[in-house]
C-alpha cells in the first residue's frame, strides 16, 4: 500500500463486496421506499401495529376520535364557503368535459366523502378541475361525438375515470409515484398555462353565445371559428359576460389585497350564478336566445357500475385517456398537497395519497362521477359534500335559468389565475433550459393539442437530462494559495497551476453515454496543456491527476474509458494518478484489474495528497530543485 | 463576507453571469465538437488551410504521396490473404441477406475503393457483415418475399442501403455521432452474441440440406421447423458440413496458438470452397441433391441507380431498415475502428468516419452493392478490391459447383467467434447491471427478433441511466482522524461523526427527476440522526451541512428542493450550511435569492471549514466546552 516514495495518511478504502441479495434489497428500498413509510411500525407490539396499520390506510380513524365541536364550527363556515364555489365550478367544468352539468355536481359529492376517509391531507378540497375536464373532452371527443352519441360518450368518460383510478392505485401500490416527478415544475407551469389559455379560448363560444363551434382546441382553429361567424355574435351575451368577468376579477383583487375578505372571492361565482339566473328569469331572456342550463334532475348520484363499458371498441382511447388524465391530475394534486403539507408542517406519503385518489376515482366512476382531483383550494371535504348533497336533493331546479355565459365567465376567471407568467419569468431568470421546457409545453398545448404539448415538454426535459449525462463537464483544477485545497480555475481564478501536473475533475457518473466523450475531452485537455507548455516554454507535463470526487458510479463502458485514457496517457510518456475514487467506482476498478495495472500507489485520498506525491517524485527525479521552487513560488504568489 | 464569528480563508466564488449567446456557443461546442476536430486549422495561412481541408475530407491525399514500394509489397500479401477471406464470406453473407450471391461479391469491390479514398483508418477492411445481412433479410423479408418477388426485394435492399448511407452522412455532418454511444458495450456484446446465435441457427437449413424452412428467426420457430422435418435431413450434407466446420475450427485454433500462421485461418474458407467445389464436380453430387451456388454472372458491378425505388409502397420499411442497419453497422465499425486506432496510436474522428461510411454506402447502393461496414479484420482495401475485381472478371464460373453447405460452415465458423461469452462473464463480475442489459439483448434477439432485442437493451440501458439520476446516493460524511478531510462513513469506517453536526453529501446533479426524492431522503437522514442521538443521549443536532461538491448542476426544481429542505431544517430549529457549491449551482442559488435567505456566511469552500465554523458557533453558544471536548476526543481517538 501507499507510494513507495511518499507517505500517505490513509489509503483509499476499497469497501468489501456486498452479497448480491443484500445490494438488490438495498437498491429496491432506496428506489421505492426512500421515505421509509413504515418506520413508525418498527419495534411495536402486534396489536399496536394493527391499529397503526388501520390508521395508516384509513387516516380518518386517526383524526376522527380527536375531532371536537370547536373544529366543527370552523369547518362548517369553511365548508359552506367552499361548496358555494364548488357547485358553480362543478357545473361549469362538466360542460368543459362535454358531460351533462349534473355529473359535475355528482362529482362534488361522492369523491370528497371517499377522500375524507382515505386521504392523508385534511386541507385538500376534492373536486373536478378544468384542465383534466378539457383533456377528457378533447381525447374522448375525438372518438365519440358527445352531442350525437351522448350516452356512449358518458359511458366512455366513466370508464376512463375508472381506469385512471386503477392506474393511480397501481402506481401507489407499486410505489412508482415518482413517475409523476418527471413532469417537472417547468413542464407543469407551461402545461397548465397552455391548458388554461385553451380553456379560455373555448369559453368564447359561451361568452359570444355561438351555436356552432370548432372541435379543435388549438388557437388557430378557435380564432378561425370565432372570426368566421362574426355575424352570429350575440352582443347582449358578450356584454353580460364582460360584466360578470369584471365582477369576478374585482372580488379577487379585493380578497387578495385584504385576506380577511377571502370569502368574497369564494362566494363570487355563486353570486354570479344567482344574479344571472334571476336576470334571465325576470327578463325571459332564455326565449330571446340567451342559452341556459335547463332542467337538472333532482336527487343523489345514481349508480353507474353498469355503465362501465370495458368491452367497447373505444377501449384503447379510454385507457389512453385514463392514463394521461390520471397522471396529470396526480401531478397537480401531489404538488398542491405538498405545498399544504409544507405550510402546515406535516408529512405526506405521495404513494399513499395516490392510492387514496385512485380509490376515490374508482368509487366515483361507479357513482356517476367523472375524474376528480385535489384542487388549489383548502376546505373540509365532509362539510362540502354535505352542502352539495343538499343542493342535489333540493336546489337543482334553481339552476334551470342559469345562463351559460355566467358559467363561461366563472371558468375564464378561474383559468386566468392558472397562467402563471410570474413563474415563467422566474424560470427565465434562473434557468434558461427550464424556460425553454416551459414555453415548449405552452406553445405545444396552445398551437397543437394538450397531449402534444405534454409529450414535447416531457421529451425535452428527458433529452436535456440525458444530454447532461452524455456531456458532463470537466474542469481544470488549481491550487488555492496557502492551502491544500484544489478548485476549478474557472470558478476560482486565484487558483494556481501546478507545474508538470495536469489536474482534471470529472463532474458526473462515467457510463456508456459519456465514456467516449470523456475520452476525447481528456485527451484534448492533455493536448491543449502540452501545446500551452510548449508555447510558454514551461517545464513539460509529467502527471495527469483525475479527481473522481464527483464520479458517483460507473459501468463497464466507463471502466473501458479509464483503460483507454491510461493507455493514451502512458503512450505520451505521462503518469496517471487518481484522486478520491468513491466506493462504487473503486470497487469496479479493482474488479476489472485497472488498479493493478496502474499500481495502487497512484491512488490518493485527496487531490492535495496526489499533488504532493507527484511533486515528491518530480523532486526525486530532477537533480536540481527547479520544480519545487516553481511550486513554492506559485504557492506564495 | 464570511461568517462574522469565524474567519474563512476564501469565500465561495460566484462566477459572473455569462452572456447568453456565449454560453449557447460554448454549449454547442462542448456537445457537438468535444474533440475540437479543426484544431489543426488554427493559425494557418489560407493556402495551408485549403490543403489541410482537402486532406481532412479525402485522407488518401495525405498518405498517398508517402506511399512506397516497400509498403506495397507488404500490402499485396495482406490484401490477397484478406481477399481470399472476403470472397467466400461475401457470397455467404449475401445468401444470409437473401440477395443473389453475386451482390455479395460486388459489395466487396466498390465500397472498399470508396473507403480507401475517404476513410481515415488504413487498417479497417471494408465488406459485408453477417449481423447486418441478417437484419436486412429479417426486416425487408417481412414486407416482400425474396423468393417470390426477387427483383422488388433487391430494389428494396439497394434503397435501404442508400438510405442507411444518407442517415450515416447526416449523423456525421450534424455531429450527432454520439447517438451511437447509446448502444453501450454491454448492449453490443449481447446483441452480437444473440445475432450470431440466430445466424448459426439459420445455417441449419444449409447444413442439413433442407428445402423448406421457417421465415422466423427466433429459436423456437427454427427448432420447430428443423425437428418437424427430420425425415428430410440429408445426412451426406450434414456430414460434409461437420467436416468443414472441424477443419475451420482447427485452423483457427492453430493460428491462435501460433500467430505467425494467421494466414492459415484467413485462407481456410477459400480452401473449403475449393475442396467442396472439386468434390461436387468430381462426384456429380449436385445431381444427387447437394445444393450448389449455380451460375454466377461474369463482369464488374452493373449500375443500379435506376433500381432505387423511392416511390415504392414499402418506403417506410426501407427507411426503418436503413436507419436501424445504419446505426448497427456504425456501432460495430466505430468500436472496431477505435480499437485499431488505439492499437496503432492514431486518432479517429468518429463523425468524419461516419460521413466516409455513409458516402461509401450511398455510392455502393448505386453500384449493386448492399450495406457494408468496417469488419473485424485489418487489411489494405485497394489491394483487396483489386483481387475481388479479378475474381469478378475471370473466376466466377469456378463457384458454380460450390456447395451451399460449405457456405453455411463458413458462416457458422465466423459467427461462433462473435459469441463473446468471456465478455459476458466479465460484465457479470464487474457490473451486474451491465450483465442484465447484455443478457436481455441476447434473449430478446434469440427468442424474439433482432429489433426486439435491440429495443429492449437500449430501453433498459436508458431506464437504468434515468433511474441513477432519479435516485442519486446520499452519504453521511465523517472526519478522517488527524485531518481536515471528510469522507463517507460507509466507505471509511474510521471516519468520526462530529457531535451536533450532520454532514450529508449529495452525489448527483439535483434536478426535477430527483428533487422530491432528495427532499424525502434528507429529511429521513435528519430524522434518523435525531432518533439516534435521542436514544444514545448525545448532544442534540444543531447544524446540517450539505456537501455539494458532487452536484455539478441544478434546475428550478432543484432550487425548490433546496428551499423546501431549508424550511424543513429551520422548522426543526436547525441551521443549514452549504459546502463547496460549484459554479453552475451557486449561480442559480444566487439568482433565486436562496443564498440571501440563508445568509452568505453559511456557505463554505470546504466541509472542513463549514465544520470548523459550526464548532466555533457551538463553542460560543455553550457556556461549558463540552462540545469542543467531545470533538477533540473523537478526533484523537
Amino acid at each position: 500500500m501507499g507510494n513507495p516514495y511518499y507517505e500517505c495518511p490513509l489509503p483509499v478504502a476499497i469497501p468489501p463486496a456486498k452479497p448480491l441479495l443484500e445490494s438488490i434489497k438495498l437498491g429496491i428500498k432506496e428506489t421505492l421506499f426512500p421515505d421509509d413509510p413504515f418506520r413508525q411500525f418498527k419495534n411495536q407490539p402486534a396489536s399496536r401495529k394493527f391499529i397503526l396499520g388501520m390508521q395508516y390506510f384509513v387516516p380518518i380513524l386517526e383524526w376522527a376520535p380527536r375531532y371536537t365541536f370547536e373544529f366543527f364550527k370552523a369547518d362548517l363556515v369553511a365548508g359552506i364557503t367552499i361548496a358555494s364555489l364548488a357547485v358553480p365550478q362543478g357545473i361549469s367544468y362538466a360542460r368543459l368535459a362535454s358531460v351533462p352539468p349534473i355529473i359535475g355536481l355528482y362529482s362534488s359529492f361522492v369523491p370528497p366523502l371517499v377522500y375524507a376517509m382515505l386521504g392523508s391531507s385534511k386541507d385538500l378540497a376534492v373536486g373536478t378541475v378544468a384542465v383534466v375536464s378539457l383533456l377528457i373532452s378533447s381525447m374522448l371527443g375525438k372518438e365519440v361525438n358527445p352531442n350525437e352519441n351522448a350516452k356512449l360518450y358518458v359511458q366512455l368518460v366513466f370508464t376512463a375515470t375508472f381506469l385512471a383510478g386503477v392506474f393511480q392505485v397501481a402506481l401507489g401500490l407499486l410505489r412508482l409515484g415518482f413517475i409523476v416527478d418527471f413532469l417537472s415544475h417547468a413542464t407543469i407551469v407551461g402545461f397548465m398555462g397552455g391548458a388554461a389559455t385553451v380553456v379560455c379560448l373555448q369559453q368564447l363560444k359561451g361568452i359570444l353565445g355561438l351555436v356552432h363551434f370548432t372541435h379543435g382546441t388549438d388557437l388557430v382553429s378557435v380564432l378561425r371559428s370565432v372570426f368566421s361567424q362574426t355575424h352570429q355574435w350575440r352582443w347582449a351575451s358578450g356584454l353580460l359576460g364582460c360584466c360578470f368577468l369584471f365582477f369576478l376579477f374585482l372580488t379577487r383583487y379585493v380578497s387578495k389585497r385584504k385576506p380577511c375578505f377571502f370569502w368574497i372571492n369564494a362566494m363570487a361565482p355563486m353570486i354570479c350564478v344567482i344574479v344571472g339566473s334571476v336576470l334571465v328569469y325576470l327578463t325571459n331572456a332564455e326565449k330571446h336566445g340567451v342559452q341556459v342550463i335547463g332542467h337538472l334532475k333532482k336527487g343523489l348520484n345514481p349508480l353507474s357500475v353498469s355503465e362501465l363499458a370495458f368491452g367497447s371498441p373505444y377501449m384503447v382511447a379510454a385507457i389512453k385517456t385514463g392514463i394521461i388524465t390520471g397522471v396529470i391530475s396526480l401531478a397537480e394534486e401531489v404538488a398542491v398537497g405538498r405545498s399544504f403539507a409544507m405550510f402546515k408542517n406535516y408529512h405526506i406519503d405521495g404513494n399513499k395519497e395516490m392510492i387514496a385518489f385512485g380509490m376515490m376515482n374508482m368509487a366515483g366512476s361507479c357513482a356517476s362521477c367523472y375524474l376528480t382531483t385535489g384542487c388549489k383550494t383548502a376546505g373540509p371535504n365532509i362539510v362540502m359534500a354535505t352542502a352539495v348533497m343538499v343542493t342535489l336533493l333540493f336546489l337543482t331546479p334553481l339552476f334551470h335559468y342559469t345562463p351559460i355565459v355566467v358559467l363561461s365567465s366563472i371558468i375564464i376567471a378561474a383559468m386566468i389565475g392558472l397562467i402563471d407568467y410570474e413563474a415563467a419569468i422566474g424560470l427565465w431568470k434562473v434557468d434558461k433550459g427550464d424556460f425553454i421546457v416551459c414555453m415548449s409545453a405552452y406553445i405545444g398545448v396552445v398551437f397543437g393539442s394538450v397531449e402534444i404539448g405534454l409529450v414535447i415538454a416531457v421529451t425535452i426535459s428527458l433529452l436535456r437530462m440525458i444530454l447532461s449525462v452524455a456531456r458532463p463537464r470537466t474542469f481544470l483544477l488549481g491550487n488555492i494559495p496557502n492551502s491544500m485545497i484544489f478548485r476549478s480555475i474557472e470558478q476560482y481564478p486565484v487558483a494556481n497551476n501546478i507545474p508538470g501536473v495536469l489536474i482534471l475533475q470529472i463532474d458526473a457518473p462515467v457510463n456508456f453515454a459519456n465514456a467516449n466523450y470523456l475520452r476525447e475531452r481528456i485527451s484534448r485537455w492533455i493536448y491543449e496543456e502540452e501545446e500551452k507548455l510548449k508555447s510558454t516554454g514551461g517545464s513539460s507535463l509529467q502527471y495527469v491527476i483525475l479527481d473522481l470526487s464527483a464520479v458517483g458510479s460507473t459501468d463497464t463502458s466507463g471502466i473501458s474509458m479509464f483503460k483507454e485514457v491510461k493507455k493514451n496517457i502512458y503512450s505520451r510518456g505521462l503518469k496517471l494518478v487518481l484522486a478520491n475514487p468513491r466506493s462504487e467506482v473503486i470497487k469496479k476498478l479493482v474488479k476489472s484489474k485497472f488498479i493493478e495495472s496502474i499500481g495502487q500507489e497512484w491512488i490518493y485520498l485527496t487531490v492535495g495528497e496526489a499533488v504532493a506525491a507527484c511533486n515528491f517524485m518530480l523532486h526525486a527525479s530532477k537533480s536540481n530543485n527547479q520544480v519545487a521552487d516553481e511550486f513554492d513560488a506559485h504557492n506564495n504568489a
